[in-house]
């Protein structure tokens, strides 16, 4: 089971953690059964062993916990929400887990600059209610957000469903507060729209999984809120025909298509199955589907005659087959829980594989085909139940199996596919420890060797989070 | 005068330069006064000297020369348009300057992927006429794009009058081919809208001004070029006032927002006295105006009600005093010139002081009275005749002086008013060679190490753009 090391009398380890003790206090280390859920990623897909997690509950304390390990030759794995889909967070064998939850302070909201401050241990839902009291939005959208950490957001850079209009985690990051290796702090929090004062740190942090230092806290650029939206559930003849949709609704408004999401039918038709409460909201199965939001922060903003416009014009084309335009909030919810519970009806029924590709969107139709070949030429019969953020070019090719042993054959099949199209095999989810070997095999030699440089530039000595990205990592 | 050294019978010299010669054909090969205007900056602060000026036809060649100069331990110095304000593509003594106007095709532009791939010798106008004529847009404006180059846009990371709505040229980059100092090419040209597979190189070389790989070519985001657009035209009772408005149009109709330009009274009468046919809109003159553009993809978007609603509101409050809005093309092109005409304006009128702050927008009317206050009490009488990009924080608080000897010293005395507010000594134009002081002075020892960190892995010899973001560099 579940890896905290206990008893442990060895004399380095005894010390180190007396010293992190002294740190955190007491309360605030963790072992045996108490660490076991920091130990193990929410999928059960890993599970290591650590010495113990540690809660601190400030940078300075972050700070001190990392030259201690430093000191001692210990690493570090930095975790959130424990959220993740590829292990990032989850310790490997001996290393502190560093749980940073008690960083926990909505520290500003500014409604002139459009700025948040947060600290890397606020979930992903209290920052956006944050951002909502005060007339806001943070424009990122994961399933995950009441547990999510912002800190591991950022880490991963997460995207979700808000990110066709305003990119991922990434591009809502204006500035940062970090931990690095040696334990110094880097206090990067700036609230520039602009800044072009050498490279740029923040984004470089964003997205390294905790590779190269600790992010505890971040300003987050804000965007007004939406005070006009319109949803339409569609089903579209084909996924050449969601393709063209989406060229209509470009350009009707593009400045307003704040969401393109596919559903296939197949993944539709198991989550009618397997979630209470969902209704069907067109009356005949189709074999593909898109959500559609269109949303302004003008109130005023007449968004319906266009989407109708659209939608009558791609009926006519024969584009789209059937399609509902939500008449209330309540409708709206209603559309939307269809897309966002089709990863927990994937795994009520059972083995899924997943997968997190993206090619260009203009390769989608392809895509689905191509993949959807490989698959049932490998495992006849499996299901095939993809869904995804259409418009980003990201497809969620995810697959029900009768067991689990083709897991790593279907996930690289599908992986070719999308390479052969100038594709990713992690689009939003990272690489963690689950793809490694992936990165490395895709990325080549070029720019392994940068990734390589810039991790022994920044962590040369391997403190931070050792095994994600990079397989192997020189440690202390 | 331009430095090229010759003639130079230095063995070391001969040799390398007929190894260059034997890469690129002797006749891209230049030295003497056909490599003169290579060797100083389009403003005139520096001027260096230069092996050669050589002149690559393909990302290969470039990589060929790259190769060769880090052989021989010759630094190597990346030049687009030479357009840079910073002194960034300049040579300082003894390097090769490897001009990249050659790599002049644009490669694809895709309508459905909304992606263009373009090398980087290109125009930024020949790239933005090129989306143009595929019915879209890259959002970035500046007024040297006939001709800065897109390699060095991205190296430089420019901003301009679009980034209020899409962000600098960070943001429109979603791949690159990038040649490294080792000569090796990283084939980094997704068109992806997320990846998240290893850290965020794109981001890293965007802005990192040459000093860690040479751009040879990207795959940079368009968006639906715009098919309604209104131009207004407006004097605010203050800076103030102006934050005021820009909140009422946010309010409005935020997404539409395309530009929030801000022009001082003082700066406007001087683009009136220098540059022939521009005209003063408004009657009367007035300390403050504003230029507001909203545009849509969407024809039918009625932008001037939104517009005309706002200024009313704005007017009645005591806001805004005066404000035109532009009825025709013509009129729209003509309010642009008042604002895109200023530098060239200020450069005729003698002396200036550039300065390229940042600052939360909040604190722009504070920034804006107190740095007046210091550098009037510094040189008495000076003419102080800011404008920029209110939108984003950003402000060219340039002055006009009887002589050069006060520069540094005003340019030092603004740039603590705006450090004094969490802001950056340079928003848009980047470090290069003549700002290596301030980045040292403001961002100070993590900041600072982590630069060289990076540097140091990346280019451990330094053989790319030495004297750059960071003055000394270890050479080969």
């Amino acid at each position: 089971m579940s890896g905290i090391r206990t008893p442990d009398h060895d004399p380095d380890h005894v010390r180190i953690l007396a010293r992190l003790s002294g740190i955190v206090g007491p309360r605030h280390v963790l072992g045996g059964a108490d660490a076991a859920p920091f130990c193990t990623d929410w999928r059960g897909l890993f599970t290591g062993t650590a010495l113990a997690v540690v809660r601190p509950a400030d940078a300075a304390q972050v700070a001190a916990c990392v030259a201690a390990c430093a000191a001692a030759g210990v690493a570090v794995v930095p975790q959130g929400g424990n959220t993740g889909l590829c292990g990032g967070a989850t310790p490997q064998g001996g290393e502190i887990v560093l749980s940073l939850g008690r960083l926990n302070r909505v520290r500003d909201v500014d409604t002139v600059d459009l700025v948040m401050e947060v600290e890397a241990g606020v979930t992903l839902q209290a920052t956006r209610l944050a951002a909502d009291s005060a007339g806001l939005d943070l424009p990122l959208g994961i399933a995950s957000e009441g547990s999510a950490q912002i800190g591991g957001v950022l880490a991963t850079n997460a995207g979700g469903t808000a990110t066709l209009r305003y990119g991922t985690a990434r591009d809502l990051a204006l500035g940062l507060e970090v931990v690095l290796a040696d334990g110094r702090i880097w206090h990067g929090l700036r609230r520039l729209r602009k800044d072009n004062t050498g490279i740029a740190l923040t984004k470089l942090f964003v997205g390294s999984e905790g590779t190269l230092g600790i992010i505890t806290a971040a300003c987050l650029r804000l965007v007004p809120a939406a005070r006009a939206r319109e949803v339409a559930f569609v089903a579209v003849a084909s996924p050449e025909a969601a393709l063209g949709l989406l060229g209509l609704l470009r350009r009707a408004d593009g400045a307003a298509l704040a969401a393109f999401e596919y559903i296939s039918g197949a993944a539709l038709r198991l989550a009618l199955a397997q979630i209470e409460g969902l209704i069907d909201p067109l009356g005949t199965a189709a074999g593909h589907y898109v959500l559609v939001e269109m949303s302004s922060p003008r109130a005023e903003a007449a968004l319906a005659p266009v989407l109708e416009a659209v939608l009558a014009e791609a009926l006519e084309g024969g584009l789209v087959t059937d399609a509902v335009l939500a008449a209330s909030e309540a409708q709206r919810t209603g559309l939307w829980r269809l897309r966002e519970t089709l990863t927990e009806a994937q795994q009520r029924a059972g083995a899924t594989v997943k997968n997190d590709i993206s090619v260009p969107i203009s390769r989608i139709p392809d895509f689905l085909r191509q993949a959807a070949v490989v698959c049932e030429a490998r495992v006849p019969g499996l299901g095939v139940v993809p869904f995804g953020h259409f418009g980003d070019g990201n497809i969620h090719f995810n697959l029900m199996v009768p067991d689990a042993s083709a897991a790593e054959d279907l996930m690289h099949a599908v992986g070719e596919v999308a390479r052969g199209m100038g594709g990713s095999f992690s689009a939003e989810h990272g690489v963690g420890q689950l793809k490694t070997g992936l990165l490395a095999a895709w990325r080549g030699g070029v720019e392994m060797d940068m990734f390589a440089a810039i991790k022994g530039a920044l962590d040369p000595r391997g403190v931070l989070n050792p095994g994600k990205i990079l397989a192997s990592t020189s440690r202390t």
